[in-house]
């Protein structure tokens, strides 16, 4: 797979950590969009050149392999490359790697293309993706499918109040408030004591000022793994799935 | 008055603004404690030094002044000094820059020094001041007297459920919240078309996981300035109020 590497680098400060020191989801996801729209920006594609095609990118899926995240004060470098795309379809991936290299954080999204007028998804414009340098193949990488929420027992829950900080230029919620009001329902306890290893999340439709926001999580029974899953509706209608691996801290506050 | 200036540069990230490309009030005030802790860092008596001798610098109020808010990618100079401190209470100040030198936001600040394990305030630490090379003063300079709401007319108030990423190290709910669901309580309509030019914000209680924080807000009458008053509280336990003054912008997104 091809797609030329664009590479920033990052210092995490303490309001982007929690009580752990560690990275939160939320500043992880706020991060990646951000490298990804400077890449954009600096090819000539960028936010500005798409709305001006009536198309703005919206991402459909994140799937992050965490070997450890972030720490607060940590300088980090963040790369992200366009890798693949179809006709409806681009894969983009991220990198979070120490300043030797090593890989902390690795990231493959799904992509696509919707007509702002319309709402509706529109074939992918090469002219925005060609920049990218990336091949167009047959068939994009297959994304992890996420479980859903299959019974109504020992679900947690909490409903949130969008908030008008939530809301981005485009007058939605910010995606990277998803994982927030998702990982937050879990109880403090294990919060304090768990780190997520995986966590794949499904953006299935947009939420707006105003939406009460229902999150449930739920832990499920593997046999090897710690794993909860996920879901966030408004009124009856799911905007997005997820699920999270986790593993147990040694000890409290270690990496 | 005197004190050592320190200075850093920051970029101004799309996470980091509102709908209208504008600095969240939250952030700034993550921003320049951030750079309060570099500074004492930097100084040889950071968060660690202090913590070592028992004690914590607690923010009690601040006070901005707004010419204009950081926009979505600006890059700007954040400084900080310690400016004058008496036996009890230290005076610190902020300013935020545009890369030419032209002030955009200033910040007046009273600190003061509580024992980490009675949770008390005490006397400053001499030690942990005298590096800022600031002048112990008789009287502190005066900062805003923020008025309380006084009646119950026509209040705006909403619930907010302090959640695990709203927590630092410290276990307390990191103060950059406090202003973020003052804000959040006034309407759409008015936050997308006024940006605050003045506001003070008096810390008076920790607020802790699980508290359910009841934020409510007003606008208050003044002959030629649009005014809100606000307070935060937990069962009835006032923990913070603020008062801001606001103008009106001449069209939308304008600056």
């Amino acid at each position: 797979m091809t797609g030329d590497i664009f590479s920033e680098n990052h210092e995490v400060e303490y309001y982007e950590t929690n009580l752990l020191g560690n990275m939160t989801l939320s500043m992880l996801t706020d991060v990646i969009i951000m490298i990804s729209q400077d890449q954009a920006t600096a090819l000539g594609v960028g936010t500005q050149y798409v709305i001006e095609h009536g198309v703005t990118w919206v991402v459909a899926q994140t799937d992050m392999d965490i070997t450890r995240l972030p720490r607060v004060h940590e300088k980090v470098q963040v790369q992200t490359r366009g890798s693949s795309y179809t006709k409806y379809f681009a894969y983009r991936e991220f990198w979070v790697r120490d300043m030797d290299g090593n890989e902390l954080v690795h990231v493959g999204s799904l992509w696509v293309m919707m007509d702002i007028q319309s709402r509706k998804m529109v074939k992918l414009d090469e002219a925005m993706v060609i920049p990218y340098h990336c091949d167009r193949v047959r068939r994009i990488q297959r994304l992890n499918k996420i479980p859903k929420i299959h019974d109504e027992h020992d679900i947690m829950q909490t409903e949130y109040h969008v908030r008008f900080t939530d809301i981005d230029w485009n007058s939605h919620v910010n995606n990277a408030k998803y994982i927030g009001w998702m990982v937050d329902v879990l109880p403090y306890d294990f919060l304090a004591s768990h780190v997520p290893t995986e966590v794949s999340i499904k953006y299935e439709d947009e939420v707006t000022y105003g939406d009460p926001v229902l999150s449930r999580g739920k832990f499920i029974n593997t046999d090897n793994q710690i794993q909860t899953v996920h879901d966030i509706s408004v009124n009856g209608s799911t905007k997005s799935i997820a699920e999270v691996k986790w593993k147990k801290l040694d000890k409290k506050g270690s990496k």
